[in-house]
């Protein structure tokens, strides 16, 4: 840990002719000053200079490892795609195998601008691992399914993740549980899975209300839609997020706003999966927390965060043929401190004293950021994951000028290479 | 003009594990082959390891010049945006602005990867200038607004710029007539701007049915909703390129196959000003020929094809609930080749023997391109613009590693900042 002092750089909220001094002091911010403080002990100076800081993307729902499966079927329909390539495919994974595809969606969400993920996937010790070597931060679920006779090995799992990871490398690391959804896990499964996060007072990550198909089965197989059916067997009673909600009926989103429970809005996963479009601006009225999230590369098929926070601000204006809807400031806030709300994690997803040293800067001479007239919108609506220059999380560089410090790059996409030759 | 050499490059339509030798002779594609010829007197060799070569972009709508109002006004709603903010700045704007607003576009558009742009605005002649000197394909037309006793100094200016620029910069120029929309031009204004167009043999570029408010009010003004209409007047007569049509009609639709016209889908701008989302999988059933296009930069706000590319494919996945639509290779097809039909441009959007050399190598080697199942899906739906290495317009380098070799951007940076003193 040092202290780090970033100079003269633009920031969101202010005008672009306006620059501030960023100092962190270990892993927080110490100050954001106008002008250069005169008391502050510097171990590395940054030169803002050009550049645009804003706070690392949260990215609060994907499968890391399921990069692996990046481009290997596309346009299909849903049970074809999932029953003929992608879980014939999941089932040849093992450790070794998730732990690079791990680290290739970690390298990727660092070169765009994610500072944090949620994850939900298996071999979770793995994803751990590369986690804690990578230097981002992560919320951790073993993702879960079981009928009422289950043996309970995966929830075990889930618990020795939960003991082994939880707060671990250097705060970075967060546990939940993640049952995986209602139509994979039955009641008493459930209910299980959510007494063991309550023994360790862990929160829940878990899919739900994200095809029609789902919800009609749903409603048949238990005389209630996905989200209400939650609430009344007990799920609601652990801080929970909930993926997708992309057929949330207005009676559920009020139970989402008064059970606390958070959404991870995936616009880009949702159209191309031929899901829907879920009902993000009644969410928002209602005050629900939403945040943004890019689903699995296999459905998605990159972990970009900036196209996830343009579309949320793009899209529903569309469908509700409103322009004044979810503004880029509201997106920007989704994508970064909304999200991290989602996923409770405290001082995270905002660049202010006290605030853990999340820090993207964006290197905003190209061609697309001219003229800056609001270097807000501009960040929304034209910049993406190319302007990324340096990345800071929890007060430490792990990307400077382009060069990731913390993952030797050329051997894992060797090693990623190796491991999908099996299904390839 | 030289012989270009591209060696070990990677295809869109091959696995990863194929590559080939590109040969460019002069403005065209000479020979796409497995093996090295032997007989090929070689200027410049590029070596394509760890690139992919593709059809460089085809914007079929734009205002390119609009780059200087980007961000100047968001999230509006439409005739508060355009009559308290975009029009008060355009009557600003002089010829200079024009020149250099144009060449801020052309940088960007270059630089992500777009080859060819289809621009409708004023003082096109500037932007003719801008096409010229940076290597750029372009089809110009001015836009033109006006009643029954216009004067016609705008159409002037069209006729003018066809005759000084029609098939001009090594033929990279084309020209059409720019009537803007119905709701700006008296329909013996149109006819005027037809007739004038038919004497050169150019084209028309038009707006069409882009919101809900402009249908309803020529329902009511013309009995006929806008695309119907401009049939009955015999504006189809020419050829047309129409852009947006969110709102074309299954009878407007047969319109369209029927009369050759071609559509500029700009689904990003459609959805940031709230239009709508255009009926493109009823287009394309029809037959009807879609290109892509971004809309000014005021409205969108990049010139990014890749977030149109992208975004055709999964937008109407959703919206139609079945994922089997617009799959990443017809997405590629609408984003160059079906583009550069629309435009009318033969031997363009394809690397194919004979065609023009427009070609992006886009560099794969980064970690969202792996693994390496299916280059085309990596391409469209994990891919962008940060991946752009080397761009060719007709046989010509003008970008390379990163870096124009047309374009002063230092100084195009400073004049564009100069630009917009004046209404910032």
């Amino acid at each position: 840990m040092s202290n780090i002092l970033i100079t003269n750089v633009n920031m969101i909220d202010l005008p672009a002719n306006e620059t501030v001094f960023i100092g962190i002091k270990d892993d927080a911010i110490a100050f954001v000053t106008k002008e250069k403080p005169v008391d502050f002990a510097v171990d590395t100076v940054i030169d803002g200079t050009n550049m645009l800081a804003a706070a690392g993307f949260v990215n609060t729902h994907t499968h890391a490892a399921m990069t692996l499966l990046r481009s290997y079927a596309d346009d299909m329909m849903l049970m074809d795609w999932l029953q003929n390539k992608i879980w014939p495919a999941e089932a040849t994974l093992g450790a070794n195998d998730m732990y690079w595809g791990s680290m290739l969606a970690i390298a990727e969400m660092l070169r765009s601008g994610t500072t944090t993920f949620a994850d939900m996937y298996f071999f979770m010790e793995e994803t751990a691992k590369a986690v804690e070597s990578s230097g981002i931060r992560a919320v951790l679920s073993r993702g879960l399914s079981g009928n009422d006779t289950a043996d309970g090995k995966n929830t075990a799992e889930n618990v020795q993740l939960y003991k082994g990871w939880h707060n671990k490398a250097d705060g970075r690391i967060t546990v939940m549980f993640g049952p995986h959804a209602p139509y994979t896990c039955s009641k008493a499964f459930l209910q299980r899975v959510a007494a063991e996060a309550e023994k360790l007072g862990a929160g829940l990550h878990i899919h739900l209300s994200e095809t029609k198909g789902e919800v009609e089965d749903c409603l048949k197989a238990n005389g209630k839609t996905p989200i209400a059916y939650m609430n009344d067997i007990g799920l609601f009673e652990r801080p929970a997020i909930a993926a997708h909600c992309v057929f949330a009926t207005p009676e559920e989103i009020s139970i989402l706003r008064e059970k606390n429970v958070a959404v991870a809005h995936n616009p880009q996963s949702n159209l191309k999966l031929a899901s829907g479009i879920a009902p993000i601006p009644d969410m928002l009225e209602s005050g629900v927390c939403v945040g943004l999230g890019t689903d699995g590369a296999s459905s998605n098929n990159n972990l970009d965060m900036f196209e996830e926070m343009r579309l949320v601000s793009m899209l529903h204006k569309a469908v509700k043929y409103d322009p004044l809807l979810i503004s880029a400031k509201e997106a920007y806030d989704m994508a970064t401190i909304n999200g991290a709300k989602a996923l409770r994690l405290e001082n995270v997803g905002s660049i202010e004293v006290s605030c853990k040293a999340d820090i993207v800067l964006y290197d905003i001479d190209k061609p697309h950021w001219y003229p800056k007239f609001n270097l807000c919108n501009n960040f929304v609506y034209a910049g993406g994951y190319g302007d990324v220059h340096t990345v800071i999380v929890n007060g430490k560089i792990v990307l400077r000028k382009g060069e990731l410090l913390t993952i030797d790059e050329e051997r894992m996409k060797h090693e990623v290479t190796k491991c999908v030759e099996k299904f390839a």
